[in-house]
């Protein structure tokens, strides 16, 4: 039986700002990536997360990113890499600390935002961002994105890991996103992203907008966690899944 | 034979700013208390710290603060108690990771600054704030300014502790510290501040400015790390202490 | 006729993060206090924020607060009031500059939050605070909260000022407000709220709850903009001043 | 007779952390550039700055950077243009309040690190940039990088400006700076780098490793405020400059 797991951003709230609706999301989703601080999320707010999380049963994740609250991280900065991989420790042992003194655990790690795009496209980088997450903890399952850098840096570090694709975001044939200012390049209908789920876990492979296959394993489907559609996608997919006879539960982890 | 150990705050640097001289400090104390990035430190800071520290085999301390960068976490926060908690959850989170990456262990714990000061006065947040950092990690030894609500507190939580005297600070007749501005208030002078030290530890008792004994065990001297004789005060006590017979090593931890 | 301001709390957004709807409030209020980026605002917040007022017709204030982002300038710092001053001459600046690229014009201060709270009880401090806005333009129109420290201050100054009551906040004998965790603390009722302001403004005092009357000038009257029910409270109160016959317009500021 | 100007960045000191020796470099300069809180400085810092450099009769200029404390704003970010320039109005503005407030005057502009960089290349961005900074007041003098595109830009703009160039760099034959890992990149000398600046105060040109003369007006010298040997050096130029009859004063802004 093909099984999938589902995961979204989480904990993005900030002081008295809140983000997402991460409440209604873990009622759905199998795991969550949560905000370690940098990018947003305090030390309240992954408290709560975290809790919420351990409580539903979800996966929970670190999710590091650039130290830069105003952008959300997801403005490129030029960093050495040294301190990148100080800050991924810094942000990981954070995410460990807390979720230890929940009587939980971390099981995966994802990149956030612009650190997310710079390792798709940078093997050497991935790398070294998933070695400094490593150190801290040996065990963690690293979530790359599907067909990019990420996947050959895991691969080449032997680290146990989950390949993910994303529920409303239309690819191109080179197994990139179409840009988000072309039509078509964000999904909203939530039926419209049950069903490409579906089909792509079926097939295992990403289906571009030309209808080409790239095979690729598919452990995990990211669901976006701050539009306001993310609640209703989210439950449409997870629906679509089960209907078409795909388990939805959490990743294992693979090797190799 | 007496052994006391001898600590002092490092790691505080931060980006271009460097704090103190860590290196000529590590050769001569036993414990170093390692901001976390909250009041002082950064990633890159505490990777470099906490390595120079593990190569000279002295003991790695977690020192969280207020998160108040410009204010050097001196300046008291009302912050509600769950807020400091996590705070704390994250700071020891962070110094965990950090020394994991580095083949390294935590072994204790030191409040910083304005969080210090309150908590030498309130039993019930040093308490809150000590079970916080023990969630995350219970073998923490916690550092507690001798004869303080902070002992209390440890006694009453029943864990792991040590007491520490500042090595250039005199004391009023109540075992608080004698206000910086009162002349005499800060000892200056390596020589006085190395005889000092042999004579409360000899007495295992804080002696005050009037001459009077308070009975505490000393388990650790404080040496000021930011001051320009930081390092003269630091030479000065290891000197007199092992010239009297007294060992200086890592405290081992007391309970009860 | 009796005129009365209308003013509420804006651009306390924060990157990624909304607070408020600020366009819908653009429309009802004739002042608005603009957080100056450090308990909340980001330059571009401030830029859209205060486009959007001056394109509005709405007064300009300068709204500075600490320095503390996760706690929204709500929790109280113990900061050196020469500290305190060049925060509020930076932030004061920071307005002024933006308002100027603007074609704009800042026309009065409020403090924010604790530093407001701590202001109406201190009137040394809330002299001191309000003198450092003014070396930065001494033109700027004090708003204090009527019957509380904050009003010695400007007087004793000389300075011109502007006096506020709240509109959804009950009032104790003694002119504070009533705790928040009393029942009635908070009127959440448009209608309550929008007939207590016109008794009020008549009355020119204010009412408390056990009816006694506070005789003070009532320059401008404070809608929260942070609640869901901010907009309706604002329209209710607007439309019922005006019924009642008094003219919502800018205060001019007052001496004396 | 030829005049000069000699300027240093300063008031690059935080909180705890002092950098430079700035007390001792505005007996020596004519022209301070002063953070503005962004990548370092603080408002009390601004204000002790500004304070000493209007007390020495020193020219004072608003210095903003990109908001990175860590990186010393020496990071290149990927900031929206729109973005930087609100983040330069603010600090401006902050720079213009303080200034105010002190009843001294702001009366040029220098753009600090990775933001000086990109726009050493990058007319669109420094005109952008020096829009924003005009936007708040019309009447700075933009101090630009001789021989870059910030010049180009300015021109464009038809502002007022100044032309720099470095008193311990060496350059490459198309005006760039030879980079740091370089032999030779940085004169730590101060005797040479007191004759190089003679002689190209003389020739009105950058004379570059090669020998090669590039010629550019030279309005004014940077001397780097962060180094061990900068109060030589600044001391060493201006002695030399004044033994060559070159005088050393305030420059006034160049047009077209």
């Amino acid at each position: 039986m093909l099984t999938v797991d589902l995961n979204a951003d989480m904990g993005e709230s900030f002081g008295p700002w809140t983000m997402g609706d991460d409440a209604a999301l873990l009622t759905t989703v199998t795991s969550a990536n949560i905000a370690c601080g940098a990018h947003a999320g305090d030390p309240d707010v992954m408290h709560a997360t975290m809790g919420l999380a351990h409580a539903n049963g979800v996966g929970i994740g670190s999710h590091p990113g650039f130290a830069d609250l105003q952008g959300f991280g997801r403005r490129r900065m030029h960093v050495p890499i040294a301190s990148l991989q100080n800050s991924i420790r810094v942000q990981v042992g954070a995410s460990l600390g807390m979720a230890k003194a929940l009587g939980a655990k971390v099981r995966h790690l994802k990149l956030h935002g612009a650190m997310s795009n710079m390792t798709c496209e940078d093997e050497a980088m991935a790398r070294a961002l998933y070695e400094a997450a490593l150190s801290v903890d040996p065990d963690l399952i690293i979530m790359t994105l599907a067909a990019t850098a990420q996947v050959k840096a895991v691969q080449s570090l032997g680290c146990s890991y989950a390949c993910e694709i994303f529920a409303d975001r239309a690819y191109n044939d080179d197994a990139t996103l179409v840009d988000r200012s072309r039509p078509g390049a964000v999904i909203h209908d939530a039926e419209v992203a049950g069903k490409r789920m579906v089909d792509m876990v079926k097939a295992q492979a990403i289906i571009t907008d030309s209808g080409k296959h790239i095979p690729t394993p598919i452990d995990t489907i990211c669901l976006h966690g701050d539009t306001s559609t993310a609640v209703d996608i989210a439950k449409s997919v997870r629906l679509k899944l089960e209907n078409a006879d795909i388990k939805v539960a959490q990743f294992a982890g693979r090797k190799g």
